[in-house]
């Protein structure tokens, strides 16, 4: 099992390299799916509540047009153990509409922590499966299987490599990763951009490659030795829409690394400038729209949140195909 | 209110620049503490159940020994919602403990996202404490009262400046960050270490720093222009105690910088190796050290788990003391 078959697999069937961003923002959610009759009791368990009834719907809106949801871990986590709950729903409700589930954590660390962020996200991986209840790593073994696991997580790359490698060995079951390479927003440059000067050392290094090329280099060296049915690897890059000239170079760069690619919308991207990141077959990259989605209802009077989702993820659904040459 | 202040306070009470991280490796926790006869009904929540008194009789054994205690996430969110509550318990407890709380999620990302987690872990700020319970926000509010809060955050620095205001925002009610700059494991100058090559553009940018030393400065100009009682801003660094040279060249380019220095102990670097890190009142840095306290019974038969971490937790005191200057 390749990750990235699996994505493009759904990507094709769908006709859409949409993925719906999970963002569900208090301020911006219809006040009406809370009732904060409970809130007195806990404000967080009644907020949560919900944000579960509003990642549930907007699933249930977008399902036909997207091919994964993307929800955004702060979002859940601000609302404490019962927004984890809330997570875990829609991470389920996702799966139960055959849509793929990017966890957006942007985690890492090193060693044992970073083992314990994928176990966290991506299940227990194959001790998990094998091992029998018989004592606290059997139990550890049945807690893992009990977490709802998502298809894939992104991960921050300032570590460096070996504090990738927890998050490498869920690779083989078929989960993904998509490593934050050219970020979206207007500071992304501050030290991704930064050109590496020339080492003194081993010849042959000359230099001039910038912070995030390195960084997608790295994943394009794995992916090389493992290229899936579509010729792609499943350790992705994500790269904001609203640097398509990076976007464009990364292509070239990294033929076998897919992309994940936020900004449109929002921030500020329209869908053609996502253009370069498709293969000639229209694959190599999907699309992550969140606000534009969730929150559409807003500048749509009259019309419920659910409709206003959908109309949109069905209109982003035929942008982004026809950009991408998949109509 | 300075985080700084409040930190280097806690360190001349305690004349401990101590942290113990809380890392609770199920593989290593004393089954004894585990009453797997309810994990058949929810497993993550059993051993969360241990977790949590793992943690809480830990930090009843080390409180006089240390100035903080710093949680890691990874650990509690493998266990799910449960784990959550036990790490909010454990904030709790090391509260009530008289000890400050370092939140170890390396958490970041952009914009309305990177504020959920500021407010996930840090609290809803100012605005949390002035808003009443009417509406949505009102409610928000109330639940960003009900979280636990940390004194500080790990924070990562990949995305950029603008990722870091949303915590910078948080800094005025005597919290902190600790920004990762150098860190302590063996890939970490896969990125941190490179060389930034001269810029094209402005003049006088001769380049030849490298990226950790340019996070750094950052931290340091927001320091240099809210120094506390002691001469440091609230925004840290982590920087591993297993790159002494790169600690003590840190320690002159950031001279208004907390440090946070992780690595002594398990992975590999000794007390002596974070003198550079102190100035010369003793102050300046926190060093943390958790498998080689949590796991201290591991090497001492006979002894209880709460006794070992104890007696290692006031060596380390003694020692690490003698190393800043504080004795």
């Amino acid at each position: 099992m390749n990750f990235a078959d699996r994505l493009f697999d759904a990507v094709l069937h769908k006709r859409s390299p949409l993925v719906v961003g999970i963002d569900p923002d208090l301020r911006l959610i219809p006040s009406s799916l809370f009732d904060l009759s409970s809130a007195r009791k806990s404000a967080r368990g009644a907020l949560a509540q919900g944000v579960e009834r509003f990642a549930v719907r907007i699933i249930q809106a977008v399902a036909d047009f997207a091919c994964a949801v993307k929800p955004q871990l702060a979002y859940f986590e601000r609302l404490g153990p019962a927004g984890l709950e809330a997570y875990e729903a829609t991470v389920e409700c996702a799966k139960d509409h055959g849509l793929l589930v990017i966890a957006d954590g942007k985690r890492n660390d090193i060693a044992q922590t970073a083992k314990e962020y994928a176990a966290a996200y991506l299940g227990g991986g194959g001790e998990a499966a094998k091992t029998e209840e018989r004592d606290v790593a059997g139990w550890l073994a049945a807690a893992d299987r009990e977490a709802p696991k998502a298809d894939a997580l992104t991960v921050n790359p300032y570590l460096g490599r070996d504090s990738l490698v927890p998050f490498l060995e869920r690779l083989n079951l078929g989960q993904g990763l998509f490593v934050l390479v050219k970020t979206s927003n207007p500071s992304s440059g501050d030290l991704q951009d930064q050109v590496i000067a020339p080492a003194q050392g081993p010849a042959g290094d000359t230099g001039g490659t910038r912070v995030y090329e390195r960084v997608g280099v790295w994943l394009e060296e794995y992916n090389q030795e493992r290229p899936g049915r579509y010729g792609y690897g499943s350790v992705g890059a994500v790269i904001g829409a609203t640097y398509p000239g990076e976007l464009s170079s990364l292509r070239r760069l990294l033929p076998r690394t897919p992309f994940l690619i936020p900004g449109v919308g929002a921030q500020g991207a329209k869908a053609e400038d996502v253009a370069a990141g498709f293969d000639g077959k229209g694959l190599g990259a999907v699309v992550n729209v969140s606000r534009g989605i969730l929150y559409a209802y807003r500048e749509a009077p009259g019309i419920s949140f659910e409709k206003a989702a959908a109309d949109r993820a069905k209109e982003l659904q035929k942008e982004l195909a026809k950009v991408a040459g998949l109509l």
